[in-house]
């Protein structure tokens, strides 16, 4: 983006899906290169930008069908200003870096840390600003009290929880105060993203404002918010949650290899049906039926579709449901793209 | 395949969008590092994994809307069985290497080579054989009788030639004897693929049968039929052909920052509209009017919608088409949704 500055319309929105680097030391589980999803808006500070990337990560969690979505949001600049307040700005690194460690250490151990880091009333008031745990509009007015008030930054808190409230997706957010993101470069909003039935597994997606990033590369401000899945955490995540069947289902619909000489017309069968939105395995082989049974099976492919010399005289077709068995004989091939689509929407829709 | 060849249900497809390495030499637009899109029918010698593979590939140009699509294909059997037929077979690839080069040393280099390699007679058959230029099954019939006649192969050829026409696509296929694909690992059908407008550009898409190349890693059979797309050659001739455009209209709509206190409304019509297939980069920022425009323009945006106030309190919304200057004030959702995808498949449509 700063390389290309001129040309880019600004503010830019990007993704990318592809591998990345870890600079940072490698660990289980981090490892040096994996892959990533990540999303941004550069080039603008405004409060419409942080909101739309919380958007954009709970729509792809709501695409995947992930129920119990928890989107921890938190705001550094309202910590910093609590910190100052408090007159403890020059720990704030050290401090941050503590709370990211309270899943690891414990609560008993970071209020330890912190008493001595930074005496016990300073590191009681830290321990309240951070327990949160109540809803999100009076956790804000809380940490608003702490750091000494209203400003630009709660109020932008607010702002978009109103338009969540408005879209009817505030259930999915929480105001988390404990959410730092200990990287440096994170100047305001920062979030993570839970699934609650694995919480052990960690945040699947996070990120945050940063408005002086780009400082290293260009001496424009390039101010940008964004956030990224980790696609490796995710998928394992999936596979936990034991929803990762659909990837297994090679084709909503098998066309069965009968007849000798049919391939060009069961090549068109599927080109017409693939049209229609239908994902179509046209099998190779003649075989035996109950050997295509069986490997249509095994590629979890809920629908055959068989035209043999009858069905191919009269222009029609027959198609199957290979979970209930039920056969649908010689109807038109409209009727079996209707039936085929409600069969591989599920047992449920049918 | 050969590592996984239990578990995998065969005949197995697969396809592959992602970085690969080249073995060979490094050359000028030969990098060591490009992106490949490859699509393979493992574990069956049948046509019907050819005649797929080639109609794979009709459809993957068709839908990026190439005209003068030029797919040549020919078979190195029958081309083995020619040489055998002229008691050849152990020039064979020398033969075949230099055939491959004839479009970088000429016709009349070639011919020279030739003739020193097997003599005068011997080459003017090659020369004969390769020449092609009539129609698939007129060409189909000189190989066959060049080679001793017809055989699984030729008749291989003229089966999906069959299935071709019966698709009424055939005439996007020619069969072209001179096309080798110098690789020893093939051993039945291979295919190039042309853009008549670029002919200098070279094959975007090749491949080919390849029965034993998996004996280099198992035991078991596990012949396939193939090809693979270079992205960065596709990509360069799609720019060379002008048709890139699509990719540089960032959205179908802009939903225009109007107000201050909308931003959740404006993303709840975005969502609207997203879910009945449209493309909608809400913008973040609140700026005069004629900067959104020109922002819209920027990102190839051909509408745009705008709510303020007067919208907003007659739950009514105003879209206007960017190219034409059309307004359309205080229209319902549903009418704009409408209008935005006829603006959106361009000014003919509208």
């Amino acid at each position: 983006m700063a390389a290309h500055e001129q040309e880019l319309p600004v503010p830019f929105k990007r993704y990318h899906i592809d591998k990345v680097w870890r600079g940072e030391n490698t660990q289980r589980g981090r490892y040096r290169e994996f892959t990533q999803c990540d999303f941004d808006i550069v080039g603008t500070t405004v409060m419409d930008a942080d909101l739309e990337i919380l958007l954009l990560i709970h729509s792809s969690f709501q695409s995947l069908g992930i129920e119990g979505l928890d989107i921890k949001v938190n705001h550094r600049g309202i910590f910093n200003r609590f910190l100052q307040h408090l007159g403890l700005r020059e720990q704030g690194d050290e401090i941050m870096r503590l709370i990211d460690k309270r899943g690891k250490i414990g609560e008993d151990k970071l209020k330890e840390e912190l008493h001595q880091l930074v005496g016990s009333e300073n590191a009681d008031t830290i321990l309240s600003y951070i327990s949160g745990g109540g809803d999100f509009m009076n956790t804000l007015e809380e940490i608003a009290r702490l750091a000494g008030g209203h400003d630009d930054d709660t109020r932008r808190l607010a702002e978009i929880y109103r338009a969540l409230e408005e879209m009817e997706i505030a259930q999915y957010f929480s105001l988390d105060p404990s959410i730092m993101r200990g990287l440096d470069y994170y100047t305001g909003i920062v979030f993570e993203t839970f699934f609650r039935r694995l919480p052990d597994i960690g945040s699947v997606c996070s990120g945050g404002r940063y408005d002086n990033l780009a400082s290293l590369y260009t001496k424009t401000a390039l101010p940008g918010v964004g956030s990224s899945i980790g696609l490796d955490r995710l998928i394992a995540a999936l596979e936990e949650l034991g929803m990762r069947k659909g990837e297994q289902q090679a084709a909503d619909v098998a066309i069965f290899r009968v007849e000798e000489d049919l391939a060009g017309y069961y090549h068109g069968i599927a080109r017409r049906m693939r049209a229609e939105g239908l994902s179509v395995d046209v099998f190779p082989e003649r075989r035996k039926l109950g050997q295509q049974f069986k490997l249509a099976e095994k590629k979890h492919i809920p629908a055959a579709l068989i035209c043999g010399e009858e069905e191919y005289q009269s222009g029609k077709v027959t198609l199957k449901n290979l979970q209930s068995r039920t056969s649908y004989e010689l109807i038109s091939l409209n009727e079996a793209i209707k039936r085929a689509r409600t069969i591989a929407s599920g047992p449920a829709a049918e």
